[in-house]
């Protein structure tokens, strides 16, 4: 009941606004695009104009480029400070990167997002972390906004349930979640082309660079740690984009056996690592160690140094290590 | 209406068998294997005993042994005419391999199955192409039965209608697929567990051969088609078993802005093709020209003869090609 409220009292503050930014977190993956996305088709709906901005100030993150209305988005610094600004999947104003100072010049902060960590930094907070996906209360925002979402809107939250549930594999697959996706693809959405666009548009280069990511999988540790690296002549030899890197850990995750992974992506001379559990080990607590963070399942830090030096001052701190 | 009247046919013949066995068809997938043992689950706890058989007369594929019951497999050979036979997601009676002939031998056939070409070859047949998956067709089959399903069932039935719609990624993801996964779910299957299961335990080797296979891509036909081989030399050098080159293709698949892949599995003298469409191209006419079979997305075909030999005959066929 509180988050229907709450819920409620967003809708009222963006149906009575002069003036609407959406803006969501840094390095923008398929909800934060999908979230803000969809948000905006729906006021569109409304007949609420919202402005669309990036954290980055930069356009659409190639993945998700296909998304309809992907071309909304804004540069930060074009805007005066709006009547609401709603942050989504956000979970703290710094994440807003070159967004932040429009969020804060808001008369209304409206705060939504599912993260476990979020910080309830608005004048309005719509805060669920049982939500699978931001896009998920975006979702439940829309009855309260007396808008039936179309195809469009539809498609935009389809995409961000997509992928913050690893395409319905993360322990928030819960039978909540299938039934908003149902209810998604009743209201238009297109799950086939979806899933295609952003899992079955890989380049060249990233199909190569992949390949060699696997080829050069290596155990550790009794067989507990399994790891791979990259470097930035892989980029150069394959062709692949830097942003082309960004799921390999996935792939490597993919190896059956043992308890943790990670990968380590050598540039000049530091190296950036991100780690993945497999079984209850806290990775998080690891990257802590290391100046990094995360979740317990997937966290990630920068070592400044070699990957010589990265792999003898890591290994030893991962199960089955020497420590 | 016809559907239910054929369900509660169904059920009614296996409610009064003095003896059933439940075999479906040859190289089994996620939903032969997942429909059969939550078929026999779901039979248990009605209290029916059934015998499960496996069309090769052998034991349950390794990637889904992990499944309750995946033990309960039993060679054909070893068993007589029972009362009933269920055939499931066999599309024609030859594809029950060596439980042909107990299918055959049954007082009473029952042949349930989703595939738009079945037969219905059975005394009872429960067909409907626009199921997702045939583990759909047996949990509808539940109240029928007068069962609930418990936990063993549902991950059964859910790991069938995981793998026939590709991770809910095929066209045949539906509003009510999504929420037979969450009828699926609520009844207790595990979907984190189920999908790490089946996609996230690869080999070592697995991995190795995925990588080699990725890095050999090559296009053809002025950039519309993609293809890549593997041979005997791969899987001794890799590690890689057989069955672990099943899914390969999916992978080369994931290439963008082709219209068609194909595989090309050497082996001896022959090389065995798998072909996928990304568009409206219709690779099994083209495997039919070749004296295969299969789908329009999807087909494939055995070539007699050399890698070279094969892409100088097939590529004039494709999208692009010369011919």
């Amino acid at each position: 009941m509180a988050l229907e409220s709450a819920l409620a009292a967003a809708a009222a503050a963006l149906r009575g606004a002069t003036s609407v930014i959406i803006g969501s977190h840094v390095e923008p993956d398929g909800d934060a695009v999908g979230s803000t996305l969809g948000l905006a088709s729906a006021l569109t709906l409304a007949g609420i104009d919202a402005g669309v901005v990036l954290a980055s100030g930069g356009g659409c993150p190639s993945t998700y480029a296909f998304l309809p209305g992907s071309d909304r988005y804004r540069d930060p610094d074009g805007f005066e400070a709006p009547d609401v600004f709603v942050s989504l999947d956000s979970p703290a104003l710094h994440r807003l990167g070159r967004a932040e100072p429009l969020a804060r010049s808001a008369r209304t902060l409206v705060v939504i997002d599912h993260h476990p960590d979020a910080s309830a930094d608005g004048d309005i907070n719509v805060l669920d972390p049982e939500a699978a996906a931001t896009g998920c209360l975006v979702w439940r925002l829309l009855p309260h906004l007396g808008v039936t979402a179309d195809r469009v809107t539809a498609d935009c939250l389809y995409a961000a349930l997509l992928t913050d549930t690893g395409r319905f594999s993360y322990g928030n697959t819960t039978p909540e979640t299938l039934r908003t996706a149902a209810d998604l693809v009743d209201a238009g959405a297109h799950p086939h082309e979806i899933y295609a666009a952003i899992y079955e548009t890989r380049s060249g280069g990233a199909q190569l660079l992949l390949g060699r990511t696997l080829e050069r999988i290596a155990l550790a540790n009794g067989g507990q740690i399994a790891y791979a690296w990259i470097d930035g002549n892989d980029f150069a030899e394959t062709g692949a984009r830097p942003e082309e890197a960004e799921n390999l850990i996935e792939y490597v995750r993919a190896l059956g056996g043992v308890r943790a992974v990670f990968l380590a992506k050598a540039n000049g001379g530091t190296v950036r690592v991100s780690l993945r559990a497999k079984d209850e080990t806290d990775v998080g607590a690891i990257a802590r160690g290391f100046g990094g963070g995360g979740h317990r399942a997937a966290a990630g830090f920068t070592w400044e140094g070699t990957l010589t030096g990265l792999l003898e001052a890591l290994l030893p701190a991962l199960p089955g290590g020497a420590r």
